[in-house]
């Protein structure tokens, strides 16, 4: 431990979750005193027709079409 | 928050999660007091052979037949 | 199933615990077709000084005040 | 309950995935008391590029290419 | 991994769980094909007033009523 | 999101949460392009007596001692 779990719309690259889960396990090493090889992550990736915020599924929700079009690119 | 998560049977239409996301932020504000735009709701759709019940598989579960051949259907 | 998991800040009451489930078990009888007696849910309630809101302990939080003192009054 | 998550590479068989829900239910009966009907298990299967272990991705891991060699291959 | 998660109501002795732990490690090894050094398990211990089935909270649910009792005598 | 839960043992301050929380939230955004409100973090905090690696409870785990006795006297 740490074991952290990252649920996040689909559409990052592996270069990305690469360079987060480093950097958190840094930042859990230096700011919560774990023990690097105790510091696990998980990627649990989700599409915007299965994640809903305020009664709206995020694939219909005009205000979040930005955030989901950009990663529809792979941008 | 509330930070929702259901955990369901593929084989749902995007309608019924539409719908079903739309009653349960209702309900969280009704019911909870909760800030409509603070409801979060994310779908975990799973298969019938990931999930036993009594130490059997739902794939191979008599007693849950109908609700699988249900969903496979899309009825 | 569906196999629901709530997390939410601590301070409601059983009653407002009770009504919830009893509301999100009929919407998933009405509405996903789930068999009544296989709607489960779970409340997993925390407190405000183990959430964070764009790196902001709920705790902290000048934007959640007033959610967070409305729960301590158990209101 | 209990209710009981298992989180894996992907990989295993159905097989594999019958005989470990059949044990584990048999243990909790045995072990913690429960009634046998009230076990229940879900598989969370997951691939090694969105699983980092000490900061680096499953599928990068010189330590663990074994493990993940040994799934690809249905071994 | 497997990283297990086991949720379950209360009243459970340090015994049990070592004995559950220790079972399902074994069972993990033999059927999964797991290394034993990365069998992980957490209980997530839960009361009957924070759990619903069929939308009616375990510490008010007649049919459970057994089951709640024997784990709040310890039994 | 991204969603993040972060399993820990129980011993961190609130200023550690506080810092790994604001740490994290700006790898999100930095390095997986995340709107900083958008980031949401829960600590699911444990007890050694409540997890257990290769089947051995952590409480009771020699080579696990060290870290147990270090969060227990809050060092």
């Amino acid at each position: 431990m740490p074991n952290i779990t990252v649920e996040l719309l689909r559409g990052r690259t592996v270069e990305q979750r690469r360079a987060f889960a480093e950097a958190v396990a840094h930042s859990a090493v230096e700011l919560l005193g774990a023990r690097r090889q105790d510091v696990r992550m998980v990627f649990n990736e989700i599409t915007p027709d299965v994640v809903a915020n305020g009664g709206v599924l995020a694939s219909e929700d005009e205000s979040r079409a930005g955030v989901v079009a950009a990663l529809a690119d792979g941008s």
